[in-house]
C-alpha cells in the first residue's frame, strides 16, 4: 500500500457483536503500515501501532510489546493472551503532510485544530499524532471477553478506566489515530479515535480525555483511499447482524 | 488489484445528496477491473462494464459505448453528455468461483439462490453475473441532473422506466452487478444492485425487476477486499451531509 492509504481488518460493529474469536495475524496487518489501533483475539486490551512496533496495553494497566511473528505453536485457546491475531485494527503507512506545534485542553479542541490544518477532509479519514507531554489523562482499556461472543458494549460497562499524570509536569507519550467521516460510523469508530502510549511504554490505552502540558507535536495525514479487509471463513462474522449501534459505539468508543 | 476485489469510488450517499459534478476518469476506473457499474457525470444515465466495455444507458432508452481514453479537448460543460469521468462507481476484476445454471422469477429467487451458490457471505460482497434470455424487464435510467447538485431521490422522482421482452420469447442479453452487505448501506446499495444489456446492446438500465426464459448462466464470486476511493478537491463532496437516506436510496436503488 502507498503512504497515507488506510487499511483496516473488519468493522467496529463485528466488535460490538463481539465478532474477536479469528483475526487476521499481526505479522500481515503489519505488512500494510506502522502507524495504527485496534485489539487483539477475545478483545484483550487495546492496540496500538507506533512506528512500527505494536503494543498490547491490558486492563490492569500494564503494557506489552507485541512481538510480529506468528506463533510457532498453535493459537492459545486461553481467552486472555492470544495476541496473535487482530478481530479489528486500522493502520497506515503514515507519512505527514502537515505538522505544527500545538497545546489542547480538550479533545474537542485537538478536533477542531486537525479540521483546520487539513481543510476539505470533512469527509475523508484523516491520520493523527500527537508527540509530547499530557496530563490529566483519562484511558480506557477493555479486559476482554470472558466468553466468546460477548460485545463490546457489554465489555464496555466493565471496562477499565485509567487516569493518570494529574501532576502538573504530566507525563511524556504519544497520542496515535484516525478521524473518520461520519457516515463511516459502524464501519469505524466516526469523529477521532485515539490511543495513547507513554513514552516509557508503562501506561496507556484508548483515549477518553488528555490535556497537553504546553504545546505538543501535531502530525496530520488526510486519507482519500481505504482497503476494507472482511473476515472470511468466520462463522460468528457471518452471523453477526452488523445493525450500527451509533449510540453504542458513541458510549463505548467516546 | 487481485481478482474478485472491488474497487469503489465515492459512495452512493454521495449521490443522495447529488455529489456528481466531478469524478474519476473512466480510464483509471478500469484499470481497476472489467466487470462493473455505476454512473456519469452529473448521473447522465446508467452504467455498465461488461468484459471490460463501458456502456451509457440513457433515459430515452437507447445505449452507447464509451470510450475510456480521456477527451483531447476540456471536459464538457453540458450536463449531458460528458461521459469522461464517473462520480460514483463499483468495479472489479470478475473471475466466477462458482457457476450455475438457473431459472429465475423474479430478484428474490436470484437472491436466494446466489445466497445458496455462496454460503458464508451474508455479510460479505458478492460479483454477480447472468448470460440468458430474459423478459418481462424493467429497468430504469436516470435522466440526469438538470441543476448541479440535484439529489438522486429527486431524480428518481422523473426517472425513466423501461419495460421490454414482455413477447414469449424475451430478450437475449447479460446482469452485470453486485451484492453488498446491509451494513454497508449508505455507502453501497444493500442488497442486489444490478444492471442489465441486452445482447444487441440496444437498450438496457437499473433493473428493477425480471424473469428468465429458461436457464441463464449464473456466474458469482464472493468478495472479501474493498478499495474505498473518496472524492478529492470535490466541494460539493466535502459539504454533503452524507447522512445513510436508508429509505430513499431504497426507493431509488430497488
Amino acid at each position: 500500500m502507498s503512504p497515507n492509504e488506510l487499511f483496516q481488518y473488519s468493522v467496529v460493529s463485528a466488535l460490538m457483536d463481539g465478532v474477536a474469536s479469528k483475526g487476521l495475524p499481526i505479522s500481515t496487518l503489519l505488512a500494510n503500515g506502522d502507524h495504527g489501533l485496534g485489539t487483539f483475539r477475545h478483545m484483550a486490551g487495546e492496540m496500538i501501532i507506533l512506528d512500527g512496533h505494536v503494543y498490547q496495553m491490558k486492563s490492569d494497566g500494564s503494557v506489552s510489546t507485541v512481538s510480529p511473528s506468528p506463533p510457532s505453536s498453535s493459537p492459545s485457546q486461553s481467552l486472555e493472551d492470544d495476541t496473535s491475531i487482530t478481530p479489528f485494527a486500522m493502520i497506515t503507512r503514515f507519512s505527514p503532510t502537515v505538522t505544527a506545534r500545538a497545546a489542547f485542553q480538550s479533545k474537542q479542541s485537538l478536533y477542531d485544530r486537525v479540521s483546520s490544518l487539513l481543510p476539505g477532509t470533512r469527509n475523508n479519514y484523516v491520520s493523527i499524532r500527537l508527540d509530547g507531554t499530557f496530563r490529566n489523562v483519562r484511558a480506557r482499556t477493555v479486559g476482554g471477553q470472558t466468553c466468546a461472543g460477548e460485545g463490546l458494549a457489554e465489555l464496555g460497562k466493565h471496562q477499565t478506566t485509567h487516569e493518570f499524570a494529574s501532576s502538573e509536569e504530566g507525563v511524556r507519550g504519544t497520542v496515535i489515530g484516525f478521524r473518520s467521516p461520519a457516515f463511516m460510523q459502524g464501519i469505524s469508530v466516526a469523529g477521532d479515535h485515539l490511543h495513547f502510549i507513554s513514552e516509557d511504554r508503562k501506561t496507556g490505552g484508548h483515549l477518553l480525555s488528555f490535556e497537553t502540558v504546553g504545546e505538543v507535536d501535531v502530525k496530520v495525514a488526510g486519507i482519500w483511499k481505504v482497503v476494507l479487509e472482511l473476515p472470511r471463513d468466520d462463522v460468528e462474522f457471518d452471523a453477526a447482524k452488523l445493525e450500527a449501534d451509533r449510540e453504542g459505539i458513541s458510549k463505548v468508543e467516546g
